[in-house]
């Protein structure tokens, strides 16, 4: 069986470790949702009187009780008495925890101890873990919405794709944040025994076995606009604000602080990394997703207006463009619950 | 503060107890996915300066470690040591354990025990601990959709609502399957302290705040057809299915079997508790629903016809009313995953 490819044969009754990496303050849910996954599949295939697949176990430097970040303590088994077999796959959840420099070196060796064949599973920040035992150099990855760009400086040799909600690539998977880890559970799952049994499990626990859009529709813009040290930029911010139902080209913007369009792209883009097209771009969605949630009577036509959209055709592009997901989607879903 | 409303105030440092109703072979991430977003809710009024609102503790029958259905041991405190305030809320997850006499009757005299004023909520067929301490008399209330008939049938003085994704009667909440504890915990939050809170903590578990359809589009349609010890009707439903992309009245129907149309809808429905008007729709539907996911790249229009919709506008219609989404995207939900 080539390494990487479906670790399982649907028909077979061999048995695959799965094992999750514990460390202090580790995410209780980044741990619980890929296992319960796991979990769902062994009863699953029981059921139609095969072997449970997946042995799950939990293992940490050494054995003992895990305090994970809700405060909670969990069994686990020491690494060292832990053999995975060439099938087996290692998930190493996030958690406040993965900042430990020493939880770090123990991970590290323990990951770089493993043959190559045994496949490793980040979720969440469990990404930098992988990152820092090297797993990730020239490999495409995935970590929380908001650490992404920290993954990206942290190993400037990995291609970050912060829009995924998990990524295989070879034998290493990453996904996006906390709950991603069901996601990749359940492709893990679909994999190996194919559509069918996962779309049972992701009915079983109601999640959808594959979401629309990406993890970015859940976060928030990045405000180029917050924390930069220049007067000027701050007052031009303002000024943006004050005036987004206007068309805003560059020139505009550019003449606000006496500038030569030139000078001025040149000077926003050293003091913010992004260009004055794409900021007043990002000022119109951040507003307009505020506006859709806070005022949940307004129009999307008006609302497209007032943030300079030229038409709620336009916004709705640049929404599915930066989300996956029009503003009436986002609206739903992020807007009040009522009962 | 009147009982059943907002029970912390946004501003203030009152300290509210949310105890998880701990007992053997619980669902982990029935009791995972509340926790982790109380204990969200926690960290972020920490940050803005504010107490840690929610006091969080695992209670069993017993000090001591209690076993999960996924094998993992957690740390339970004795719930007879543990006094729950007037504004308290106590969490009783699913799992198999549901179903042990002795669970049901010692969390029946625990729930009993406790002050009109403390609110209980159940996670999935955590409903069934609720029904047996006689505390959804009268109420509605939602399990996990694979068991909202039998929670019907065991209370019947309970009103079903199976397609909720949570539901909030006086002082009890229900949730739907598994995950939709998370959905139940983010309500809570945000009653207690308001929109933008739990907005935050659901972009940071990567979720979303309200799911738009609700628990049904993640269940098989409900098969009438399934297993009625009846000859006729099992030939007249093969023809049904051989017959799909042609209009089916009732009148067609009765023909088959060589009976008036009203002796066949009286007799229809006594054998099934469904019409067969009903019937012919999820026949198609359930057909629909397979083909969408089997043949990719089929047209929704092309399934539209051969599963006799009338029309893709149809089938939209009837999917949008039974769950909530389209066609197109159940097909983008359940569909195999491409990397």
């Amino acid at each position: 069986m080539p390494a990487f490819s479906a670790n399982l044969d649907a028909n077979s009754d061999q048995v695959s470790p799965v094992l999750f990496l514990c460390y202090d303050d580790v995410t209780f849910l980044d741990l619980a949702g890929p296992m319960q996954v796991f979990h769902a599949a062994n009863t699953l295939r029981r059921k139609i009187g095969k072997v449970a697949p997946y042995q799950i176990k939990l293992v940490a430097r050494a054995a003992g009780q895990v305090k994970t970040d809700v405060g909670v303590h969990i069994e686990a088994n020491s690494w060292q008495d832990t053999i995975v077999s060439d099938r087996g796959i290692i998930i190493v959840p996030g958690g406040p925890g993965v900042w430990d420099s020493e939880t770090q070196a123990s991970v590290r060796d323990y990951l770089c101890a493993q043959p190559q064949e045994v496949e490793i599973a980040s979720v969440c920040i469990g990404a930098f873990l992988l990152g820092h035992a090297g797993l990730l150099r020239g490999k495409q990855a995935v970590t929380h919405w908001k650490y992404c760009s920290r993954l990206q400086a942290d190993f400037p040799e990995t291609r970050v794709n912060a829009d995924s909600i998990f990524i295989r690539d070879g034998g290493i998977w990453t996904s996006a944040g906390v709950t991603a880890g069901i996601d990749l559970a359940l492709a893990i799952v679909e994999r190996d025994f194919g559509h069918t049994l996962a779309a049972d499990i992701a009915r079983g626990l109601v999640v959808f076995l594959k979401r629309t859009g990406g993890q970015s529709q859940y976060s928030k813009i990045l405000e180029t606009q917050a924390g930069i040290p220049d007067g000027r930029l701050s007052d031009l911010h303002a000024w943006i604000s004050d005036n987004l139902h206007k068309p805003l080209p560059t020139e505009t913007l550019a003449e606000q602080l006496g500038m030569s369009t030139r000078s001025f792209v040149r000077y926003y883009v050293s003091k913010t990394g992004t260009t004055p097209r794409k900021a007043v771009e990002n000022l119109r969605v951040d507003t307009a997703k505020r506006m859709l949630l806070d005022y949940p009577l307004l129009s999307i036509k008006r609302i497209a207006d007032k943030c300079g959209f030229q038409g709620e055709e336009r916004m709705r592009r640049t929404f599915v463009r930066q989300f996956g997901s029009t503003p009436s989607e986002y609206r739903e879903n992020f807007g009040p619950t009522q009962q």
